[in-house]
């Protein structure tokens, strides 16, 4: 099954891309690589969670926000791909998650946007990945969600 | 116009490059990218900029610090390459501001070192970013700024 | 010499790999680049540091701990290049360091994981770094390490 018959199995639609105003852009490809700037967990020009996670924001909201981060990379993706099948693999995703004192389960939010590639890759959407917390993300967001894939040929 | 010649039109000086005393250096070219390391902004050697973005600097002076620090890793980007005019594209930034606690405007500081690049560059200025929070950054910086670059051929 | 020489004179071992129960790997090989997850400062399943450095967690220890994630994350890039000789340069290095308000000297510690790459591989050791300071970082680990290394040929 290729990803975006995987998508419509999954009943997911990738939200379309919106160049941010300004000097930079959403994704660039070099070489066979695709590069994604850091993705919030927007929904229709909605932030899916605001605040700091394991204080305004519980680990379940967050990991559905990770998720919704994912994807929106993801659809960033593989609109500069020209397409979710031309992405051969998921390579790397960095999930910065908006944490309050004392949260220390990054890797449980991270998830949300980990097991997302994998449902709509299989294997090839396995990734290396680093978590890492932050005091303050933008927008109050609760998560940002950074990725790379390489094409496929 | 060339990026050298257009530096000369903004009169814009890249500083020279020092290498760090250490085990790590300022950039490191594989393939056609460079990498470069996370820059701060210093000016001939004293920051631009220390202290918590939204509370003991204000956003105009951590913009123009992200600035500061934008250029000195393009300067890094430029040496690295055997010139400026070697670099095809910016690729990413990664802009990380040391943020008071509620600062969540790092998109805005971030812009600081995303436009210098296009006032250089043009289109080919134009890279994905991530702007992240962080709680404490090197020597109080303000700012830290990391950058990726294609080279030409 | 070669690095897997130098392991030995240095009385160095790395340690065995665990594959992350999940949606990410611990390295991922494109093109003859090998990136790695965020690695924490383990040894035999037990953090070596946890807590903020400057606060709970002296330079010292979080050096020693930079150290480790280190060599955990050359570990897993050597495991994925099919052996550590196959490594011919490390590329880069991101360095998150879980700092108490007021600890800035995140350079000081990252020397720990630099520092032992040149201890290994010689000049082909000097990578780019970005150095940063996190809130919080996953399981209360003071540090964290991501890692790219360049392979041969």
């Amino acid at each position: 099954m290729t990803p975006s018959q995987k998508l419509t199995e999954l009943g997911l639609t990738l939200p379309g891309v919106t160049a941010p105003i300004g000097s930079y852009v959403p994704g660039i490809r070099t070489g066979n690589l695709v590069f994604v700037s850091g993705q919030l967990p927007f929904v229709d020009g909605k932030l899916l969670a605001e605040g700091k996670v394991g204080a305004d924001v519980t680990p379940e909201q967050a990991i559905k926000a990770a998720r919704q981060s994912g994807i929106n990379a993801l659809s960033i993706a593989a609109h500069t791909a020209g397409g979710i099948d031309n992405i051969a693999r998921v390579i790397r995703l960095a999930v910065f998650v908006q944490s309050a004192p004392g949260f220390s389960d990054q890797p449980r939010i991270a998830n949300g946007a980990s097991d997302v590639m994998v449902e709509i890759f299989g294997e090839a959407g396995k990734h290396v990945r680093a978590a890492v917390g932050a005091n303050e993300l933008p927008r109050n967001a609760a998560v940002e969600v950074e990725m790379m894939v390489e094409l496929k040929g």
